[in-house]
């Protein structure tokens, strides 16, 4: 078990078959999780396509998790919450400025950055599977940043459908996480040892 | 004015203060638009940043394209039609083949990739702004794509914040527009003249 202090990130490898677990140790935190192909670094995880092969901007168990070139990365396995986000890029420092006035804010964005550099990766800073992030669409088609849904102990469970890098944090931003960031704790299960 | 053929793309530059005016000649068709910084290819429009920043799924008069890094590509300075797309990735052949079972199928993925290889950029194959694309969210998260809104000879004008290179298609997909494809037409009005 990993532990992601609050307002960071970490990187690492996957192997086709094995399981990301996903926790949220003290409830109401959200993990941005980024992904590449291993080895390919132009392919990569892909909300439009995702939203468009689930036909729904929710995702939960038996949900897919698609790249740039259509192909599976992850299944959703299981998940404790049933509510994540596909629609909102990671929080930025660009983000803080024009939204909230604030300078030199920590952020996802630099923290995926940062991660994915320490394997060689260059990040754009554009799409992300926002796991326990609570984004609500109105019938006018407004945005709401909703507390999360999570309880303190909740997981989801991801499986790596290739060989994968991938960056994953606990998000820095005060308003998304219900007023105060917390930490994240992931770990990586093995079910063909 | 420029005449996009039915299923099929262009790509050209524009330069700051230009307006990018869009036409849909036959009503109920749609043009997904691609966009990056002159000069710099990893500056691209981003589709999550401009929801984050408008608060919203739908964009209209007034409303501001982003790109990746948090900097305004275009404002949207007209617009007859009120609804257009931020959610989908542009149809495929992969996205055909998925959802239609329909291999060799055109798409403005391939129509887009093609355009911006002759002005020497390569396109990863996600975020685009879907121009009359009529797409709709159930209060459960369901995705549905409807027929555009446009009528015959509606336009949206969108004036260019930075040097550009476009990337501009009358969409490919059937489903999409109503049960037959169309073509687009554009015009670049330069009001600095």
């Amino acid at each position: 078990m990993v532990r992601i202090p609050p307002q960071s990130g970490v990187a690492f490898h996957l192997k086709r078959g094995q399981v990301l677990r996903v926790i949220d140790p003290e409830g109401e935190q959200v993990s941005d999780l980024v992904a590449f192909a291993d080895g390919d670094a132009s392919e990569r995880f892909a909300a439009g396509y995702t939203t468009d092969y689930a036909n729904s901007i929710f995702l939960t168990t038996g949900g897919v998790l698609y790249s740039n070139r259509s192909r599976p990365m992850f299944t959703i396995v299981a998940d404790d919450v049933g509510r994540h986000d596909l629609l909102l890029s990671p929080c930025s420092e660009e983000m803080f400025r024009i939204l909230r006035g604030v300078d030199g804010h920590p952020s996802c964005d630099e923290n995926i950055r940062k991660s994915l550099a320490s394997q060689g990766l260059q990040w754009d800073g554009t799409d992300a599977f926002n796991i326990f992030m609570n984004v609500n669409v109105a019938p006018d088609g407004a945005v709401s940043v909703d507390a999360p849904l999570s309880k303190a102990g909740d997981h989801i469970d991801l499986r790596a459908e290739m060989d994968l890098v991938v960056a994953l944090t606990a998000c820095s931003s005060e308003h998304t996480n219900n007023g105060r960031c917390k930490p994240i704790e992931y770990e990586v299960l093995d079910f063909s040892d």
